[in-house]
C-alpha cells in the first residue's frame, strides 16, 4: 500500500491561479481569509488525511462498521480518529461563525474535503452528511431549533443524518409514505421505516440528529405534500442536555459493495408511540428545503470522484514506479524497467492524472462560483445551478472508471484484496448512485437547468460564449493552437447538443431524456476541458514570465493529453443526443 | 434474483443466420453435426445452465473456495455440478474423438461456453482450463504423454492447468525462473513457485495435470529458453492407475475480489526432491506451445465479457420490470410505471442488450472462422489471428462496463451484496487481466497482427474490404441507409489509424503503442458494428420474405441503436491514435 499525499501543489495552482481564491477570500464575509492562511490550513488537513484517516480506511474496508441488537459500532480506530477530528476544528471549517463555524469559503473547504475523500471515503461521509444536515437546519429551521441543535453539530459532537428514501421510494420521493402526527405542541410524532441511511447509526457521538421526509396526514399527495422533520436520537433539554431514548432504532445495517467503514441503516421510526420531530420551516415544503442538503451533497459526492481518483491514480503509480517487468521497446531485452516505461502503462496513468486534474479543477472552479454566488453574484449562481448535477454525475462516473484503471496498472495483483486497489474500485461504485444516480443528475441538468429554464439554454449559452473567449485566446498561441482547436470542436459538439434538446425538449421530453446522460458526460467532458485549457494558459504566462518550476510544463502536458484524448469524445457524446434518441426509444417492451 | 435463461433466439440467430452453422457443418471432419443436432445440444446445455449452474453461483461468491494445509476445498455443491458436468458429457463437447471427445465445432462448444459463463464464470474456469491444457498437449506432447493423460482429461476426470506467473513473471514471460533438472530417463525435476494458478488445487477430481513453464540449467535466457512441462498431482503408473503423490502442493488460495468460487493457487513445486515432470515437445518451445493453449484460453475469456454481460442484463432487466417508480414522463403523476419504461433505464438496457449482442456475434463469427481454418482456410486463419486479440481485449473491457451498468439500473439495491449484481461486477473485473491483459492483447494486435505481419495491414485491410461490401449492400436499402453511413464513417476511422499505425510503427513503436488500448477498442466497434449491420440486412431479408417473427424488428433496433451509440465513437479513438501519442508519453516520468 501506498501513503496518501495531498497533492499539495496541484490544488494551490487550482485555488489560486484558475479558481481566484485571493478574490474569494476578499468577498464580503471572507475578511479573515488570506492565501498565506489557506495554505496552512492545507497542510495541516494534509497532515490529518495521511497520519489518522489514510492508515484507517483499509482497516474500514475489512473491519466495517457492526449492528448488533440496533447498536452500531464503528470501525476499530474510527471513534477515535472522529473525535481528533472534531477536536482540530474540521468540523466547522466551512460553517457559519453565527453558530461557532469558522466561516472559511467553500473553495477551501472543497480542498480540504477532497483531502478526506481520497484518503478515508467512508469515514469522510460522517462529516459530509453532518454539514448538509446543518446547511438545511440553518437555512430553513427555527430560531430555537437553531440555536439549540446547530453549535453541536457544529462543533462535531453530534451528527447529522438525511432521511429520504423508503423501500418503495426511492428516486420517486413522491412515494414517500413515513407519517407525522401533530401532536398539537408544535411537535409531530414520526413513524415509518428509513432506508439507505448514511451513518444513521453509530457510537462515535452521544446524539445524532435525523432530518427525516415525512407526510402530515392531510398533505396534498406527491412531492407538494412532504415535509422535513428533525428527529434526534436523544431528546434534547431546554438546557441543552440530552434527555430520553427517541422512539427510533436501526434496525440493521447493509452488507455493502463497499464503503464498509460507513454504516448504511435501515432505520425504523415509531415502532412504538412515535419518534418525536419537530418541523423543519413549514409544513409541506419539505422537498425544497431537502434540495438544500441535496445541492451540497451532490457537489461533495462529486469530489468523491475526484479523490478517489486521485487516491488510486497515487496508489497506482507507486506500484508503476516500483515494478520491474520487461525492457521498455527498444532498448536490450536485459535492460529490465518499471512498468511505467511501458507505453500503455504510462497511458494509463497519464489518463487517470489528466483527467482527475480537469474534475479537480472543475469541482473547485464550481466552489468558487458558489462562493460568489453566495455574495450575491447571480451569474455565479446560475453557474453554480448549471454545473452542480455536471459535477455529481461527470466526476462519479470517471472515478469509477479511473478506479478501474487503477486495478488494471497492478495486473493480477489488482485483483488481489490485499493489494488495495479493489477497495477504490469498490468504494467509488456507490458514488454514481446515491445523492441522486447520474441519470437524476443529467435529468436535471437538461431539464430544470437547461431547456426548462425562465429563458432555456441562457445558462449553457453563456458557458459556451467563455469558451469561446478562451479558444480565442488559445488559437492566439502557436503552442497551445492545437488544444484550441480540440477545444473548439467540443463546445460546437456541446453547443449544437444543447440547440437540439432546447428545440425537442417539449415536443418530445422523452427523446430528450434518452439523451440526458450522454449530454451530462459531454458537458463534463468540454467545462474540465475548458477550464484544463486555461490552466495551460495560465502554465504558459508564468513559463513566459521566466519560471522553472518544471508543474507548470507538467500541467500544459496534462491539458494537451485532455484535449487529444477526452475533447474528441464530444462528438460521439452530442451525435448520440441529436441522432441517438429514437434508437434508444425503439424496441418495443416485450422484445427486451 | 433472476434465473438465467440462455438467450436461444439470439444464440441460434447468430449461428445460422451470420456466422454459417450449416456451412460449419458440412466442412470435413464435422459430417456428424446437424443444425437439428446442434439446436438440441443448446437445448440440453440451456437446462444445465439454468438448473445447476445458476444456482450455485451466489453460493460460489459467498463461500468461494478454501485452503487448509495444502488442501482445497470447493464451493459447496461445486463438486456435485461438476461430476454431473462430466457425466453429461460436457466436458468432451469441443475435444477431439481420438480421444474419447464429441468433436462437434468450435462455433457449438462456443454458443454452449457462453452459457456456462453467464451461469457460473467461476465453475466454468475449471473446464476451461482443462480445454486449453488438452489442446496444448493434443497437438505437441509426445505420443505416449497423449495416451496416458488425454483420454482423462478429455472425459473430465482429471483437470487440467495453466503454470504461467511467478512473482517476477507476469506480463513478462522471459523473467520465469521455476527449474528444470533432466533426471536422464526422459523425466525432469522440476522446483519454482507459480502464482495465480486457477484452479490450481481443487477436491473435484483425483488428479491434476499442470502444464508448466520452466527452464533446463544450460537454457538460453529469455523467451526462448522456456520448457512446457506436464506436471501431474499424482504420478501416472503406466496401467493408467494414480502412483505417488508429486512434489508439488498448494501453498495458499488467494483472497479476491471476485470468482471467489474459483480457487487461484499459489503452487509450490519441488520443495522436496523436486516434481516430475515430463517435457511437452521439444525442449526451450515451450512458449510458443503455451501460445496454443493461451490462444484457445483468449476468446474463451472474450465469451467470459459476453456471459457476463447477458448476465448481468438479465439481471438488470427483470428488476426494471417489476420495480415500479415514478410515472414516466407525459403520464399523470399516480400512473406509475416500472422503471423500464423510464428513458434513461430504458438507455441503459438497451445500451447493454444491443452491445452485448455485437460482442456475441463477433465472439461466434471468430469462432466460425476458427473451424473455417481448422479445415485449411487460410484467409479464416488470418481473420482468427487478428480478431482473437479483439475478441479478447474489447469483450472483456465492455463487460466490466456493462456489468456497472447492470449496477446502476438497480439504483441504491444495486451497491447491496444481496442483490447479486455486485457480483457480476467484481467478479468480470479479472477478464481484462488474465491471459493477457488488455494491454497486451493490444500490442498482440498492432505488432504480429498488424504493422509485424509479413505484408503489413493486409489482414485488417482485407477486413475493411468486406465492410465496404457490406456499406454498399446497407446503402441501397432505404431503411438501412443510415447505419451504412454510420459503418462507412467508423470504417474510415479504423482505416487511417491502421495507415497511421503501419507508417509509424517501426520508426516510433513506443508511440504506436500508447495508442495500442484505443485503437483495440475501436476495432472491436467497428467489427461489431459490421457485424451488427450484417445481421439487420438478413433481418430485412427475412421480413421481406414474409416473416412476421418479432425478432428481426428487435435485431434491427439493436443493430440501430450500436450504429448511432457505439460507431460514433471510433473517430474519437482513432483520433487518439493517430494524434494523441506524443501527448500521451510527454509527460517526464518525475512529473507524474
Amino acid at each position: 500500500m501506498s501513503t496518501y499525499l495531498a497533492p499539495m501543489r496541484d490544488m494551490q495552482f487550482i485555488m489560486n491561479e484558475v479558481a481566484g481564491l485571493e478574490e474569494v477570500c476578499a468577498l464580503p464575509g471572507n475578511e479573515e481569509c488570506s492565501v498565506e492562511l489557506v495554505e496552512s490550513i492545507l497542510e495541516e488537513a494534509a497532515k490529518f488525511a495521511t497520519g489518522v484517516l489514510d492508515p484507517i480506511n483499509a482497516v474500514g474496508d475489512r473491519d466495517g462498521a457492526t449492528c448488533a441488537d440496533g447498536v452500531v459500532t464503528a470501525t476499530p480506530g474510527f471513534k477515535e480518529a472522529y473525535q481528533l477530528f472534531v477536536e482540530t476544528g474540521w468540523n466547522s471549517l466551512h460553517c457559519s461563525p453565527e453558530y461557532g463555524g469558522q466561516g472559511l469559503p467553500t473553495l477551501v473547504s472543497t480542498a480540504v474535503n477532497e483531502m478526506w475523500k481520497s484518503s478515508n471515503m467512508a469515514f469522510a461521509l460522517c462529516p459530509m452528511l453532518t454539514g448538509g444536515a446543518i446547511e438545511a437546519i440553518a437555512h430553513h429551521a427555527s430560531p430555537e431549533l437553531r440555536a439549540k441543535y446547530l453549535p453541536k453539530m457544529v462543533e462535531g459532537s453530534w451528527t447529522g443524518t438525511m432521511n429520504l428514501t423508503e423501500p418503495s421510494a426511492g428516486s420517486d420521493l413522491a412515494a414517500i409514505r413515513t407519517r407525522a402526527l401533530p401532536v398539537g405542541d408544535g411537535s409531530y410524532r414520526i413513524s415509518g421505516t428509513k432506508i439507505f441511511i448514511t451513518w444513521g447509526e453509530h457510537n462515535m457521538t452521544e446524539n445524532i440528529v435525523h432530518l427525516v421526509l415525512g407526510r402530515l396526514p392531510d398533505a396534498p399527495p406527491g412531492v407538494k405534500g412532504i415535509s422535513l422533520f428533525l428527529v434526534p436520537k436523544f431528546l434534547v433539554n431546554d438546557d441543552g442536555s440530552l434527555g430520553a431514548r427517541n422512539d427510533l432504532v436501526c434496525a440493521s445495517v447493509e452488507h455493502k459493495m463497499g464503503i464498509h467503514g460507513s454504516p448504511t441503516a435501515v432505520m425504523a421510526f415509531g415502532e412504538g408511540e412515535g419518534a418525536l420531530g419537530w418541523v423543519i420551516g413549514e409544513e409541506n415544503k419539505g422537498l425544497g428545503y431537502m434540495f438544500t442538503m441535496m445541492n451540497h451533497a451532490r457537489v461533495n459526492v462529486g469530489l468523491e470522484g475526484v479523490g478517489i481518483s486521485e487516491r488510486s491514480f497515487q496508489h497506482a503509480l507507486a506500484y508503476a514506479r516500483e515494478r520491474v517487468q520487461g525492457a521498455p521497446v527498444g532498448t536490450a531485452p536485459a535492460d529490465k524497467k518499471p512498468i511505467l516505461h511501458h507505453p500503455d502503462v504510462r497511458r494509463m496513468l497519464m489518463d487517470m492524472k489528466s483527467r482527475t486534474e480537469a474534475m479537480r479543477t472543475l469541482a473547485y472552479y464550481v466552489a468558487a462560483e458558489m462562493d460568489r454566488a453566495h455574495a450575491g453574484n447571480e451569474a455565479s449562481r446560475a453557474r453554480v445551478d448549471l454545473l452542480t448535477p455536471v459535477v455529481k454525475g461527470w466526476s462519479t462516473e470517471q472515478g469509477i472508471e479511473l478506479a478501474s484503471t487503477g486495478v488494471q496498472v497492478f495486473g493480477g495483483l489488482g485483483f488481489i484484496e490485499e493489494t488495495g486497489a479493489c477497495q477504490y474500485y469498490r468504494d467509488s461504485r456507490i458514488t454514481t448512485i446515491y445523492e441522486g444516480t447520474t441519470g437524476i443528475q443529467a435529468n436535471d441538468l437538461i431539464g430544470r437547468k437547461l431547456a426548462r429554464e425562465k429563458n432555456p439554454g441562457v445558462a449553457m449559452r453563456a458557458l459556451l460564449a467563455e469558451i469561446a473567449a478562451t479558444v480565442a485566446e488559445l488559437k492566439a498561441d502557436a503552442e497551445l493552437a492545437a488544444i484550441g482547436g480540440q477545444l473548439e470542436a467540443g463546445a460546437a459538439a456541446l453547443a449544437s447538443a444543447t440547440d437540439w434538446l432546447i428545440a425537442n425538449y417539449e415536443a418530445d421530453t422523452a427523446a430528450a431524456l434518452a439523451g440526458a446522460v450522454p449530454f451530462l458526460k459531454l458537458t463534463g467532458i468540454v467545462a474540465g476541458g475548458w477550464l484544463m485549457a486555461k490552466s495551460a494558459l495560465v502554465a504558459r504566462r508564468q513559463i513566459a514570465a521566466g519560471s522553472s518550476d518544471p508543474f507548470y510544463t507538467g500541467k500544459i502536458a496534462t491539458a494537451t493529453y485532455f484535449a487529444s484524448h477526452q475533447l474528441p469524445f464530444a462528438d460521439a457524446y452530442s451525435a448520440e443526443v441529436t441522432g441517438g434518441s429514437a434508437a434508444t426509444l425503439a424496441l418495443a417492451e416485450n422484445l427486451f
